[in-house]
């Protein structure tokens, strides 16, 4: 397995609706927020890599295969996200048995601060980047709203900033791979990210650029 | 599950009378709004797709069956709109094992601005996209209005654009989903969305199309 070349896709995610990735609390505030978005330690919310790197290998194993677990999984797709293999007792042709290297190496997105501040001068915010909806569930019989739940979103126009590493070893069908996250970018379009994403959340906007392979040359200037 | 294709349903909810989707403050003003509709951190109101998924559900399940809850509620509901499944011990049927995931994916419908701000040009507004009920209880007894509370609500001729995303799987009848959600728009027409819906509030209107299904074909451009 001799590795020619890295290709980087960078761009941006943007949120069209709401957003919720969950997070966890690391104190409880009296009168703080529940349900609350993934953040670094500095408040910054982000989109993990293992999100948005298990959100695009779902969509893609449901269009494209029938698949009930990762071992039937089409061998193109395991080589994109990666796969362990099975043990030779257990595997039931040379496909389930053969390990595979994840190609891409997601990283994870950070919320474009800058940007931010400029979106939001003068928007009412319930944190420094995030909104507060409250939502309910209507009784069917009696019409009451009942069980308030409060949920933290970084709001519609927030700007995510991603990058993400194709590896690319020889052998490998470039092209197709390329094609292969393609799709998985428009599924994910017409799909969510996040939580609560048939209930009007998460849906993003992906802009992206494919940049120039990448081959690590000796003796050449790491600035070329 | 092999997802074959997505459908966007996609159009306008005009409200027919003033609309109130309720909100949460996130600062107490002196002399601040009650009751005030939910809205975007940049103050637009939207209709959360919570809301609509919520009210065309419980209105499909009220027209179509006799259930008191989501596990006896017809399967074809529960395919459109997700069921977690009950645990083996509990079920009483095949049904209510089976888990379904959600077909439609339902997006936060934002206020069109633009249509806004030339249909209300000249009017009197209480905030730059609401106006303001007074109510009051009228006492039987005396006929003295009491307990005045005072309503935020989207003007009468309001219009939002919403979207509604239908992934299709191998073996779904995609007709009858489409009729089902045909029939949820039309019991909606003569019902309401919102609070306050037998006292006035939230008439809609909601006019559509659906759009051509999408396959995510590869070596497509994802412009065609």
């Amino acid at each position: 397995m001799k590795l020619q070349e890295k290709i980087a896709i960078t761009g941006t995610i943007i949120a069209l609706t709401g957003l919720h990735i969950g997070g966890s609390k690391s104190s409880i505030e009296i009168g703080g927020m529940d349900n609350i978005v993934i953040k670094t330690p500095k408040g910054v919310p982000f989109i993990p890599g293992s999100s948005l790197k298990g959100k695009l290998r779902s969509l893609l194993v449901k269009k494209n295969s029938n698949s009930k677990n990762e071992h039937e999984d089409p061998v193109e797709i395991q080589k994109l996200f990666g796969y362990q293999g099975k043990n030779k007792d257990e595997a039931k042709n040379i496909q389930e048995k053969e390990p595979q290297i994840s190609r891409l190496i997601f990283r994870d997105a950070y919320l474009n601060e800058e940007q931010f501040e400029k979106t939001f001068k003068g928007a009412t915010l319930s944190t420094e980047f995030t909104e507060e909806k409250y939502e309910n569930v209507i009784d069917r019989k009696s019409g009451k709203a009942q069980h308030p739940r409060q949920m933290e979103r970084v709001p519609v126009d927030a700007i995510f900033d991603f990058e993400i590493i194709m590896d690319v070893y020889e052998g490998d069908n470039k092209e197709e791979m390329i094609e292969l996250l393609k799709q998985a970018f428009s599924l994910l379009e017409d799909d969510y990210l996040g939580g609560n994403g048939t209930r009007g959340y998460g849906k993003v906007k992906i802009n992206y650029t494919i940049g120039k392979p990448k081959t690590y040359k000796i003796h050449e200037s790491s600035n070329s």
